[in-house]
C-alpha cells in the first residue's frame, strides 16, 4: 500500500475532486495539509464548513452572498436599468475587477446545453424574465462565456427579452474565444464591455 | 469589493496557502467548493480536520502514519538491515511506488541548510545515528533530493554514519537534477536505486 493511512487516503480524494487538482498534485496538497502548522489546516477546515454555511444565494441576482440581497443588488449607488447576464459568480467577479460596469448582474449558474439536459427551466430563466420586466431594465448585456453553450444561451435569451422590447447587447472584444469569462483580465473585459454589439 | 462575503474571502486565502495555487486558482477553488453539492465540501473538510487529528509521526521512521510504529517499521517481512533517508514523507512515498525497495525509511523532514538555520540537530540526526546503531543497519541509502542541500546532506550522512562503520550510498541515475524526489517515476527510481554508489 502507497498510505498506510486511511485518514490521509480519504484527504487526497477530498483533493482530487477539486478542479484542475490530479493525483499527484492532490498527494503533495494532502502531504502539505499534515506538515504545516497546525492552525494552517484548521484554517483550511474551518474555512471550507464556514464558507458552505455562510454563502447562499442572492434572491434577486443568484450570485453568491452572506446577506439576501447581496451587496451589489442591495446598493443604491448601481445602475438598476443595466443587467449583466453571467454563467457562473465567478464571471460577475472578473467583470467587478474591471471596474467598468455600474448596475446589477444575473447569475444563471449554468448555459443552455441541450446534449446535457439543461434548457431554459433549469436555468431559470422566467425568473430573469420578470426581473428584467418588474426592475424595468432597459438594457441586458449578456456576459456569457464565449463557448458553444454561451453563445446559444445568448441568442436565446436575445429573442426571449427582445421580445419583451428590452434592448439586448453582448459582450464583444477581449474575451479569448473558447475561455471562461474567469481567465479575462480587468483591461480585456472593459474593453469588451465598451465594444458591445445589440444581438 | 470583489468579494462581499467574508467566508469566502476566507475561504479564498485558506486554499492560496496551500503550494503552488495561485490567486486565481485559489478563487476557483473556493467558488467551486461553494457550487459543489453540499456533502463534496463537508468531505474536504473532514477530511482536513481528521486527517491532522489522525495523523502523526512513526517514533521510528519519521513518516507519516495513523498507527505508531508505522505499517513499514512493523512489517516483519522487510529488510531491516537497509535504511532509505528521504527528505519528506512524498519521497518515502514515491520509493513505495517504485517497488523495488525492501528496506525502512527514515524521513528527515528537511535538509541541511545553514543559511535557513537547518543543522543536524534540526533534522534529529542523532536519532538516526541511534537507531542505524541499535538496529545494526548494514546500508544506509540516502536518497534525499538531488540538490544543493540534499547533496549536503547525503555527504553529512556518510561522513557521520561512516564513522561508524555502517556502508552509506547515495541513489544516482534517473532522479532528474534540481528536482524533488515526488517527481520522479516509479521506473526511473528503480534503476536509482540499482545504480547506486557509495560515498
Amino acid at each position: 500500500m502507497l498510505f498506510e493511512s486511511a485518514a490521509l487516503e480519504r484527504l487526497v480524494e477530498a483533493f482530487r475532486r477539486l478542479p484542475g487538482i490530479g493525483k499527484r498534485s492532490a498527494e503533495r496538497l494532502a502531504l502539505h495539509v499534515l506538515s504545516a502548522p497546525a492552525d494552517e489546516a484548521i484554517a483550511l477546515s474551518e474555512a471550507v464548513r464556514e464558507a458552505r454555511e455562510r454563502v447562499r444565494r442572492c434572491s434577486q441576482c443568484n450570485n453568491l452572498t452572506e446577506q439576501d440581497p447581496c451587496a451589489v443588488c442591495s446598493d443604491p449607488a448601481r445602475d438598476r436599468t443595466l443587467l449583466c447576464v453571467v454563467e457562473q459568480p465567478a464571471g460577475a467577479m472578473a467583470v467587478e475587477r474591471g471596474g467598468g460596469f455600474h448596475g446589477l448582474y444575473y447569475v444563471l449558474h449554468g448555459a443552455l446545453n441541450p446534449l446535457e439536459g439543461v434548457g431554459p427551466d433549469e436555468l431559470h430563466l422566467d425568473r430573469l424574465t420578470r426581473r428584467v420586466r418588474e426592475q424595468r431594465v432597459a438594457e441586458v448585456i449578456v456576459a456569457t462565456n464565449a463557448t458553444a453553450e454561451g453563445e446559444a444561451t445568448a441568442q436565446y435569451l436575445s429573442r426571449l427579452l427582445g421580445a419583451e422590447g428590452t434592448a439586448v447587447s453582448r459582450i464583444a472584444h477581449g474575451v479569448p474565444m473558447g475561455g471562461g469569462l474567469e481567465f479575462a483580465d480587468g483591461l480585456p473585459l472593459n474593453h469588451a464591455f465598451d465594444g458591445r454589439k445589440r444581438i
